[in-house]
C-alpha cells in the first residue's frame, strides 16, 4: 500500500511498490494547493541560496513577527516549528496529559504523538448519518459537564478544525461547548487557510490568550510546500515559553523561515486559490456524487469518497488499480472508524480532476477485479 | 552578549546586540567551513526547488543508502535527522537513562538535552593541564571499572570526539577503555569529517554492530550548510529502530535530503578543505601563540585560545570590542570550566585569519578597555 509510512503523497513508496518513476504521478493523495509554490519562492532560491552557510536564527524572530502583525497576536504567544508534526510532538509531550479524546477518524499524528506520550487514548466516533459532526449529547457523555454526573473528564480534547479526513469545520456551537467544558482544547487548523472565512472561524486569537486553548497550523498545504516544513503553533505566552525550552535548537532551517515570511505577502495567489476552490470543490463534489460515490460535504481542499457498496471496489483495489494509470489517492480505510470503501482526494485543477473523474468512471463501470 | 540562544552564529543576536546589519558579519563564532557550500548545491536549489511541492521522504531511503555505502554499514543502522541537535534529544529521550557522565568543557546541547530529559548528570572535568584529555584515572574514578570498587556507574558516557570548544579527538586507548567499561557510550562526531584519519577514526562502524555505542554526525559543518539542517545517528539496527519510531513524520527536508546525498559525492572540494585545514590550523595556532594567547592543540577546524592574564582583556570584553569591528568570535566562558579569559574561533581562509590576529594585535598592545 502507499500508505506504508502511514501518510499518502509517499512518492519513492509508490515508486518500489507500482514500478512507476518517483517523479511520474498525479497525486490526489496529499492535500496540496495544486497551484504549486508561489513564485517568490523560486526567488528565494535564486536569491538567498548561499545563505544556507549561516545557521538559522534560533528564535525565529522574523516570521514570528510577521505572523503576529499578520493574525494581530503577540510573537510570545507563536512557536514556529519543523512542520506542525513537530509541534504536536512536542506539546502532546510537553504538557503530558494522562488521557486525551479524539474524535475518530482523523489525522493519525494525534493519535500517534498521544500514544508516544503514553498518554491514554479515548476516542468517539464521527458518524456518517450526522455528516461526520459531533451531537452535544456525544460530547456531553465523552467530557462530561462540570457539576454533572458522568464519565470522569480527559485532560485534553484533540480535534481538526477542518477536521482530516473528513473537511469539516467544527461548528462555533461545539467549539464553544468544548471551551466550556474540556481542561485543554487543541485544535489542529493545518487546512484553515483553505477556508474563505478563516479570519472569523480560526481560533488563533482565541489561543493567544487562553491556557485552556492550543492552535496549531501549517503553512505548508496551502502554499504547496511540504518539502519545506514549517508550522506554527498559538498558545498562551507561558506555555509557549515552557514548550520552546523543550523543542531542540534550530529547529526551523534557514529556507522554511525565508519563506514563511515571504508566501505571507502573497495576497493575490491566496484569493486565486479560494477563487478556485470555491469554483472546484463543489463542482468535484458533484461529478463524484453523479457517478454514485458518496462524498462528504467539505470545507477544504480535499474530499472523504465513499464507493458505493454494489460495486465491489474497496479503497485498496482502488488505490492499485488507479496506481497502475499513474495516479495516487489516499486509502482512507485505514482512518480509525472508516469502512474499507472510504478513500480521499485532493481537489486539484479542472483538467487532473476531469482525467480522475475518467478513470473512475472506467473503473466502476467495469467492475471490480476478481482477485484482490 | 551574542550567546543569547546559547550558541555561535547567531547573526540576528548580533544585529540587535551590536546595530550591524545581520549580514555583515566575518563570523568565527561558527564553526563552518569557509569555503562556503559546494557548488553542487547550487544546482540542487536551481534544478530541484519545486520539489518542495512534495512531502520529503519519510523514510529518508536515498540518503541513507548512500551514506551506508560511504561508510560500509547497513541502512538500517543509520537514522537522519534534522540536524545532529534533533537526534541528541530523541536519542536521550528514547534511552531514558537514569544518569550520565559528561567531560566538561563541551558541547552545551549535551546536558540541555539531557536535564530537558530528567537525567541526573555528572561531571569529570577535562583538564588544560593535561590538553583537555581524560586520563585512565579521572575515567576510572568517574566510571568504575566492572568487579572493581568504585562509584556506582553513570548509565552513559557522552563525549565530543573531537570535543568541542577543546577540538581534541578521544584517544583510542580512553575510548576502548569507555567501550568496555561503560554501558553506553555516545559520541558526537560533528566535527570528525575535518579529520583527515576520520575512517580510521570514527567508530561508525563500530556503532552499527553495538547494542553499547551511538555515533553522531552532522552534515552541515563541512559543507558549510547548517541553514538547511541535516545530521544522523548509527546504532544498532533495533535501536535505530525503536528511536526512528519517535521521530516525528517528515523531520527530514525533501532539500536536505538531496544536498546529502549531492554532497556525498565532493570528493574534491573534500580533498581541498583537508589540504586547507592542513595548513592553516599550525599557522593559526602558532600566530596567536606569538601573541600570548594560549592555543589548545586542536584536531579541527576550530581552536580554544586563553588570553594572556596580564592583558585584561576577558573574552566577553574582547568579543564586544571586536564585535564593533565586524568581527565575531566565541565567548568560551559560558562553557562549564573554563575560564573568563577562553574564546573559541573557526580557522578561516588565509585573509580572514589574518584580518582578527591584526585586530587581536591591535587589542592586546592597546590593552583592555577600563570599564567593562
Amino acid at each position: 500500500m502507499l500508505e506504508r509510512y502511514g501518510h499518502g503523497g509517499d512518492w519513492v513508496t509508490a515508486e518500489e511498490r507500482y514500478g512507476r518513476p518517483e517523479t511520474g504521478w498525479l497525486d490526489f493523495s496529499a492535500n496540496m494547493n495544486p497551484a504549486g509554490p508561489p513564485e517568490a519562492v523560486g526567488a528565494i532560491f535564486r536569491d538567498h541560496w548561499r545563505e544556507i552557510a549561516r545557521y538559522p536564527d534560533p528564535a525565529v524572530r522574523g516570521l514570528r513577527a510577521k505572523l503576529a502583525r499578520e493574525y494581530g497576536i503577540p510573537p510570545d504567544a507563536i512557536l514556529v516549528g519543523n512542520g506542525a508534526a513537530e509541534l504536536i510532538d512536542l506539546a502532546v509531550r510537553g504538557i503530558g496529559p494522562a488521557s486525551a479524546l479524539l474524535a475518530q477518524p482523523s489525522f493519525k499524528e494525534y493519535e500517534d504523538a498521544l500514544k508516544k506520550a503514553g498518554v491514554a487514548v479515548r476516542t468517539t466516533r464521527l458518524a456518517k448519518e450526522r455528516d461526520y459532526l459531533l451531537t452535544d449529547a456525544e460530547l456531553d457523555s465523552a467530557i462530561s459537564v462540570p457539576g454533572a454526573p458522568g464519565v470522569d473528564r480527559p485532560d485534553c480534547v484533540f480535534l481538526g478544525h477542518p477536521n482530516n479526513p473528513t473537511g469539516r469545520l467544527v461548528p462555533r456551537e461545539t467549539i464553544d461547548r468544548l471551551r466550556r467544558n474540556a481542561s485543554l482544547l487543541l485544535l489542529d487548523e493545518a487546512f484553515m487557510d483553505f477556508v474563505p472565512e478563516e479570519k472569523d472561524v480560526s481560533l488563533i486569537r482565541e489561543a493567544a490568550e487562553s491556557e485552556r486553548l492550543i492552535v496549531f497550523r501549517s503553512m505548508t498545504k496551502f502554499y504547496a510546500i511540504p518539502g519545506i516544513r514549517l508550522g506554527f503553533m498559538v498558545a498562551h505566552p507561558k506555555r509557549i515559553a515552557e514548550l520552546r525550552a523543550l523543542q531542540p535548537p534550530w529547529s526551523v532551517n534557514f529556507l522554511a523561515q525565508r519563506i514563511g515570511e515571504a508566501v505571507l505577502d502573497e495576497r493575490e495567489y491566496a484569493a486565486r486559490t479560494r477563487a478556485w476552490l470555491r469554483e472546484e470543490r463543489p463542482w468535484l463534489t458533484g461529478r463524484l456524487r453523479s457517478l454514485g460515490i458518496e462524498a462528504c460535504p467539505s470545507d477544504v481542499n480535499y474530499l472523504l469518497g465513499e464507493l458505493p457498496a454494489a460495486s465491489g471496489w474497496t479503497a485498496r483495489t482502488l488505490q492499485d488499480h488507479l496506481a497502475g494509470r499513474g495516479i495516487l489517492i489516499r486509502d482512507a480505510s485505514l482512518f480509525q472508524g472508516l469502512s474499507e470503501r472510504h478513500f480521499r482526494i485532493a481537489v486539484r485543477l479542472r483538467g487532473e480532476n476531469e482525467r480522475l473523474l475518467q478513470e473512475l468512471e472506467q473503473a466502476l463501470s467495469r467492475g471490480a477485479p476478481a482477485h484482490v
